[in-house]
């Protein structure tokens, strides 16, 4: 990647939608949309232009008009690359979209990687390497609690914390490599008392960090709610009551739905993906049975099983719904677990009466008709600890910072003891500069071309 | 539909993006805007801002912070809708697109309609009705002669030389009702033999337009081809040569093509919408008769058929071809029709001399190594009369527009019968008014809410 290129990319959704946005950025990108660009108004070039200004006019490839524009003015360091940027706004035909592109590509620009404007944005000092990764974690996020936690990111609450610290343990490290230099002297400049402190408030606050990551990774990849029951018992039903929308096919033939369907959904502000599975009834049919293995692997990676059964049933299959119940419950534990009887529209309150002495947790609905939805979602919701997301708190979600700060825990635990047992300062030093090591990697203090790949190719082209 | 609304709209198209933009228009949108953002320079208000101008910020619900954004400021009349205009760039998530149009609902917008930017740019003057109409073509052209069409059409080209004619046909329709007020004196205001000249002109001009809409359409909605021949032959792979690219299923197995498929490709900037077929051999096979009277169809609705056949099935099969071929020809005579033989890479010489001697207008293709594939564009370009494109004569693809042309044409026929026969001047007032009517129904000088409904459903909600 060369970073002196001028790049270029469509910034917006490809599709068909009125406008599109393409996005150049680097030294040449004024003066190259400038050969390109023909003002209605003829105006002044837009090298002339004040930066954050918006001009009419049509894109041109020699005498041909391409379209009718709008092309916007960023001057360095005034832009989100902290390069000169120009964004042409023109409309939405894909025909058109690429006719644009393919002028600025032979007039000197070349195609911008994925996640290359946001890389230059950090490259430039525009944003640190965390607040860089929250704005995929921004573009992706569909519900109230991703969004949430992204936006913080971005606004630097976490990593200015961790450049907080990183700068006192820097201050530290100093002194304490100041000492080697006066090792015959056996001089301590860093007042031991003071570093211990500041050892404990690190290990305080990584702790809590890494602990918010559990929380933090439920609510950016959903949490995993497994639905299982026999063929035809409302699972799809009960998925559309949630979703409020026909998306899994309902149908009336028994064991329609036999690969498993995802489907995310946004219950309270956190995102539940519901796992809709083939059941785990008995059969000898080939298929079904390998539908009831997935059954069961898709409960392993579920947080939370959902148990549904047909309220009609319950008279004659009651002891096989009990032997199922058991069977889950013996092999997971410590699953949550919600059972939950459906169509109880269709059933007499004498039958419902002896289900709920039965089975005393049970829990009524009619997917149908609505009723009982609500007491599922509040029943999901306590599931899930959000005491973190509720008062505000840093909670981490990316797994590269997760491990970061695991390895600058062990580092600082690593100091910590070397205090405890009057560790000489040589070696003492080693492991704060590993600790700083891993507290620069979370903000990009500490880069190199790997990790900059690593993290940059997740983004999306545009960015 | 209330004009006096700010609606408000996603722009670009949904999906993911890295960017997207919203738009609002009317005479609270800059103030509505201003209600949700601040500013991150702390800069003044964006109703103080200059028009054409962008500032950075947040847009804010109250305290919560929903997204960085970039906000253009336009003023009216300078703006797409001649109104306010605000535009807002946010990051691509659906979440944040929603949560932020839903807060400029809940702030006095209402969503705006399909096309309901552009009818309010219509509404206020800053294109005539022809020009809005080729805002949706451009948006929707996917080829070059398409959009060089729509971009002729929304330079107003043709609709200005509409609106000539149509001023100096009122010239001459306000002499004549004037010669009605004098009916008693037996004058003469208006000139009758510039006016024959005028109606003659018009004659003329209508003409051409009208004859250029056959051209017009087939580059609008792309020239349709029916590719006829047995399964197997290769219809699929030579799409794909045809295509570049692997969009129809290519197999070994007989038949496998048996709905029909359509691509659209771009050959030398015109749109060819290839029509793969399931041939036409005779069968017993209940499904596959019923794909052979859709491939009857098939060739009914395209303009091109391409009979396509397996060289190496020659030696046996040559008679059951020519058969076929008669039988297209003859149910066909006026449609054009090209005779492929396919795999020649697997015959030898000797066959192919056969093939040429038999059937003397058959071109040879190996649609697997591309041999024969630009011969057969050339011949697919040479049947299409591009020669009005070519010379960058105004072209008529709108339905509305041929309908409009085709009535007004009619009615000068009958101001020309009129003026020859001597007809008198409150007769002939009629016919010219209800010509101005027809004119004015394309430029928009004449409209009603049914006709402008029909026009701008349309189009793509956000333009």
């Amino acid at each position: 990647m060369n970073q002196n290129d001028t790049i270029v990319a469509l910034a917006t959704a490809s599709g068909a939608g009125a406008i599109a946005v393409i996005r150049l950025s680097g030294t040449d990108a004024i003066t190259i949309a400038e050969d390109c660009f023909r003002s209605v108004s003829k105006a002044k070039k837009l090298s002339k232009q004040k930066t954050h200004t918006i001009h009419l006019g049509h894109i041109v490839d020699d005498t041909r008009e391409i379209d009718e524009v709008l092309v916007s003015v960023f001057k360095n360091p005034n832009s989100y690359t902290g390069e000169d940027v120009v964004e042409v706004s023109c409309h939405g035909s894909h025909y058109i979209q690429q006719q644009i592109i393919q002028l600025f590509l032979r007039n000197g620009c070349r195609m911008a990687d994925a996640g290359e404007f946001t890389l230059r944005a950090f490259l430039n000092g525009k944003l640190d390497l965390s607040q860089a990764e929250a704005v995929a974690d921004l573009i992706a996020s569909d519900n109230e609690a991703s969004h949430q936690i992204a936006m913080q990111q971005m606004r630097g609450g976490f990593s200015s914390e961790i450049a907080k610290l990183r700068e006192e343990l820097l201050n530290f490290a100093s002194l304490i490599e100041l000492e080697l230099d006066f090792a015959e002297e056996d001089v301590e400049f860093a007042d031991r008392t003071q570093f211990r402190e500041l050892v404990e408030r690190i290990t305080f606050v990584l702790k809590r960090l890494i602990d918010s990551f559990a929380v933090g990774n439920v609510i950016k990849n959903g949490i995993p709610v497994a639905i299982v029951g026999e063929p035809n018992v409302g699972k799809s039903t009960l998925l559309n009551a949630l979703l409020n929308e026909e998306r899994a096919i309902v149908s009336e033939i028994a064991g329609t739905t036999r690969d498993t369907i995802e489907d995310e959904i946004s219950i309270g502000g956190m995102g539940f993906r519901f796992i809709d599975t083939a059941g785990i009834r008995e059969t000898q049919d080939v298929v079904e049975s390998i539908g009831i293995k997935k059954t069961f692997e898709k409960i392993e990676q579920a947080q939370v099983v959902i148990y549904l059964f047909d309220a009609e049933q319950f008279q004659v299959q009651s002891s096989k719904f009990k032997v199922e119940l058991e069977k889950i419950k013996n092999k997971y534990p410590l699953k949550p677990l919600l059972v939950i009887a459906n169509k109880i529209d269709k059933v007499d309150d004498i039958l419902l009466a002896q289900m709920q002495t039965e089975i005393p947790e049970i829990q009524l609905l009619s997917a149908k008709s609505g009723f009982g939805v609500e007491q599922l979602t509040d029943s999901l919701l306590g599931l899930v600890n959000t005491g973190a997301l509720r008062n505000n708190e840093t909670i981490i979600t990316n797994t590269r910072h997760y491990d970061a700060l695991l390895k600058a825990l062990e580092e600082i635990q690593k100091v910590k003891y070397g205090l405890d047992s009057g560790l000489p300062s040589d070696l003492m030093a080693i492991d704060i500069r590993e600790a700083l090591y891993q507290f620069g990697l979370i903000t990009g203090n500490v880069t190199n071309d790997e990790l900059l790949g690593n993290i940059f190719a997740n983004f999306c082209i545009g960015k």
